[in-house]
């Protein structure tokens, strides 16, 4: 598939101690790609999530919110091409399969083993296919993280990974993470599958608390197509072998300097998703100032950043302002439209209720001629702000979707 | 612009004794039709309405929610090619100097005048155009409801219009509706410009009743892109020429065959809307039951009618169900994974949270091919149900809202 013209180069990743990769081919479609993605995680590695709110979620959703209680893991596998959702007591079975076998294989508990799947939903995840996989992961050679990407797509067009470090309690911990989703992308929890690894040393109460917060900064502020994978997940594994004190709470040396490092990477990870956005041109990042309250903000962020008729104009790199309007209007928070003003880029475009006199299009034209599109919203009642990060909506999307095969 | 393919025929629409329509050029943009209509109303007529929810509407749904609580109407115009929404003080000016002249014209107070405007938001409604097309309108000859649907289309891409008969207290009424909208349609209040007249005497206090229940099952339950205009608007009016002893109120004779026939003529107006949906190649009903309650199934409804990746699906004739859990999933409503049922048109694809066994295919793409979808989905957790209309999402729409200016 040809990359998106919003993609970026995928990174150099360092290897994290403790975190070995294999990938290994399942066959899960017929294609000819690794599709089973296999991470040995040594002993004592934490862990923490943030799954999809779906009241329809898949098995494995299910089995990593349980597993996610008892805070360690051993083991990562996740499959690709097959999402195992709503397959009833099949992909329950095929879940439960996969993690006694990968239990079984390096001698932990089956609660040590997480999943996730991704792809088409309704088909039950081929039990005979997952387990010759993992047998041939067990024995394949460790790979890159560049390697776990490919495994790991399904209508990705770019490979997307990021690195950060930090200085914990004297240590300098490296965190890396590789991420897969282009639709079916919507806020409102992890919306997409997502896997971060560092060696810091964090015990899982605090992984937990770091990984929700970074989420709500990230994950939880993008949108492709408001839509809300059955699947989604992002999980998040902490080795320890960097050798720092574990962090244990916001009092830890170096906890800030921590939740930084996550905060930056978590979100460089979503807008690396909202760049593969299906059929995606243009990289909209919505802000909203003055609402009555962060959630406010939020919510009418949302509105404009859902909008088909917002993202088709910003395609069509029409100046519609009058579009914004009408998502602010509809998202059904406080608002006063003779205190409402907009702008696009650095240009004001109307100020209390009305276009500014003296409109001067032509800069409006140019930013909107860019990759990079910034749309401004203050509601004029507040201290409320929230961004909200999408991308414009192109014949690209609907030849993509009214194709993909269920 | 070539009319969709769901378009319908106009029907043969009788005159409404009382209502006169006029249409004249304004010239509110640069075309050659007819784009203000003036429908004069005998005295005595009364008058009802249900008006968009954007929390920034524009001066003219201010000013006919402020005269809706008098009741009375001796006049409408209608605005197309400017909406007039979001255009401070001067958009007020407006709204205030057409119903000053109209109500001079024709001997009545301002308030009896009610106004709509539909097209680009932003720009000031040009008072004198607007003065000078009145002017032309006063004196024209009366027109047909057909001449009125041109005058007050924009992207529409086929006349809608649509009668219906009760017997009132012996009395055979007449209800006629005209209306116009194609995109920026969603629930949740009158999603478009409609004006229904009919000859039966009736109360506001009723009418006003009638048309509210009527909306709820109609223009309440379509959406095509989940947009919603600033200017959305549906009036009733009841000239009482009919002869029939007034409506007052569910006890009166007759009032059953009028709410009837009122829910009919909405519902069918309803319909053509979502029939000239931009870019909608099907018609798509959302058919909801074994909800919790009717209003978490209506809320289901409009998941699955709003979901690009549903929508999208539908264009390209795929029996994709997996979307469908998947927006079921997303609504944040109750749903037990493990009860949940789909069909497409009549043919089950899923039960109980899985597909059914043996589940063929071929009649599903067969039905996936015609115009007339039909996809039902089961919680199968109470007695909740609701119905939705939309249309399937193509590049026609993306075509139409890429390109079309602000």
């Amino acid at each position: 598939m040809t990359p998106s013209p919003l993609a970026r180069p995928f990174p150099d990743l360092p290897a994290i101690a403790g975190a070995t990769a294999r990938t290994a081919r399942a066959g899960y479609k017929d294609w000819d790609r690794c599709d089973l993605t296999f991470v040995a995680l040594d002993p004592g590695t934490t862990v923490a999530g943030v799954l999809t709110q779906s009241r329809c979620p898949s098995p494995e959703v299910d089995w990593c919110r349980a597993a996610l209680t008892l805070g360690h893991a051993r083991a990562l596998v996740v499959n690709a091409g097959n999402s195992n959702a709503f397959t009833g007591a099949r992909g329950r079975d095929a879940v439960e399969a996969i993690a006694a076998r990968t239990a079984q294989a390096i001698g932990c508990r089956p609660s040590d083993v997480f999943i996730a799947s991704t792809g088409v939903i309704g088909v039950p995840l081929p039990v005979d296919k997952a387990e010759a996989g993992l047998d041939l992961a067990f024995r394949s050679p460790p790979c890159a993280w560049r390697e776990m990407t490919d495994a790991i797509g399904t209508t990705d067009t770019f490979p997307k990974g990021a690195v950060t470090r930090a200085v914990v309690d004297g240590r300098t911990v490296t965190l890396v993470g590789v991420i897969k989703g282009s639709g079916m992308i919507a806020p409102d929890m992890a919306t997409m599958l997502g896997f971060i690894f560092t060696d810091a040393a964090a015990g899982p109460e605090f992984l937990q608390r770091a990984l929700s917060r970074a989420n709500a900064r990230s994950f939880s502020c993008i949108t492709v197509d408001g839509d809300t994978s059955t699947s989604d997940a992002v999980l998040a594994f902490a080795t320890g072998q960097a050798g720092n004190a574990a962090l244990a709470d916001d009092e830890s040396p170096g906890a800030d300097a921590f939740h930084a490092a996550l905060d930056d990477l978590c979100r460089r990870l979503a807008l690396l998703v909202v760049r593969d956005g299906e059929g995606a041109t243009k990289l909209i990042e919505v802000r909203v100032t003055g609402a009555e309250s962060d959630r406010s903000a939020h919510r009418i962020a949302q509105s404009v950043a859902n909008s088909p008729l917002v993202k088709t104009a910003i395609a069509g790199e029409d100046a519609n302002w009058g579009r914004v309007v009408m998502a602010v209007g509809k998202a059904g928070e406080p608002a006063d439209r003779d205190l409402l003003s907009i702008r696009f880029g650095d240009t004001q475009v109307a100020r209390a209720g009305m276009r500014v006199e003296a409109y001067d299009e032509a800069p409006v034209a140019t930013h909107l001629r860019g990759h990079q599109i910034e749309i401004g919203v203050d509601l004029g009642l507040g201290d409320g702000a929230a961004i909200m990060w999408t991308c414009d909506l192109t014949h690209g999307y609907i030849s993509i979707n009214a194709d993909y095969r269920s």
